[in-house]
């Protein structure tokens, strides 16, 4: 029996003071970690009817192709600004300092597509609300909000009180 | 019968003027063309015995983790400076203009381990073989360097000679 939380690292002070960060390429690593992981998340989405599975850059990348792959349904990235090389809409979200852009091909989505929406990690969720409208500009409804690790203390669930939103661990 | 080239987009000076980029997102949309793609990428190890495979920030993750679940293989991502949470081994490579580095995390690798190296694009080979002495760096053997689309006339397979190279598409 796999416990997944022995297979994510803390590490203290990163990406800047004071923050403790959930590093899960342990998790990535270990093959049996790796398929438990998907298992689970998958079992989250509780077999849903999902056409595609947009995942946020960079980690999000990881478990949402996998996911798509093991749903039957397309994968589409969601990316920061300028990365994206086709036509795109675009969306603002707060940094602590700041503002920054997320995109997505304006062709990804169709409308009516039931989307899963997936991201490695649960914060302040600003991120995760503005790729979910994105989605929703395009005309995909969002089934669920899609979380490996969920960081309760940051309130992001409260962002996101629109939607469905699972996550795998919470911390 | 799936023609991946069908879902593969030109794009006309992306990133910049003069360049033609190869748009890999109709082909990740499409359930189909995805699984298709996968399946092929899987034919070009000729399953031989991998371990793990190492994807490169960001697009090069699409497939790497797809191919890590498929192989029954440990998932290993080498990013861009700064990125990776805990200790490091870095490597520079070079860009149009200067140099840029690539990281490992210092335990991703254990000595031994038989390595799929992947990205979705050989251009000039330059960011595959930094990450290749990453991977040697730390004790693993590289079994293949594995790319979705390899753009010929930039002759990247030539800085990747002490590696066996397969391509999926060639342009």
């Amino acid at each position: 029996m796999i416990n997944l939380e022995d297979y994510i690292r803390d590490i203290e002070n990163f990406p800047k003071q004071g923050v403790l960060f959930k590093d899960i390429t342990p998790l990535l690593a270990d093959p049996k970690a790796l398929d438990c992981c998907l298992e689970e998340l998958i079992r989250l989405t509780e077999r849903q009817k999902i056409t595609k599975v947009v995942g946020i850059e960079a980690r999000g990348f990881l478990f949402a192709t996998m996911m798509a792959k093991e749903l039957g349904a397309g994968f589409v990235p969601i990316r920061k600004s300028g990365k994206l090389p086709y036509a795109t809409l675009k969306e603002p979200y707060s940094l602590e300092y700041g503002m920054d852009v997320l995109e997505i091909h304006e062709d990804a989505i169709e409308k009516g597509d039931k989307v899963l929406l997936h991201d490695d990690i649960l914060a302040t969720g600003g991120t995760a609300r503005a790729a979910a409208k994105l989605v929703e500009k395009l005309g995909g409804e969002i089934v669920q909000c899609n979380f490996l690790i969920e960081i309760e203390f940051l309130k992001g669930a409260s962002k996101l009180n629109k939607y469905e939103v699972r996550s795998l661990l919470s911390y």
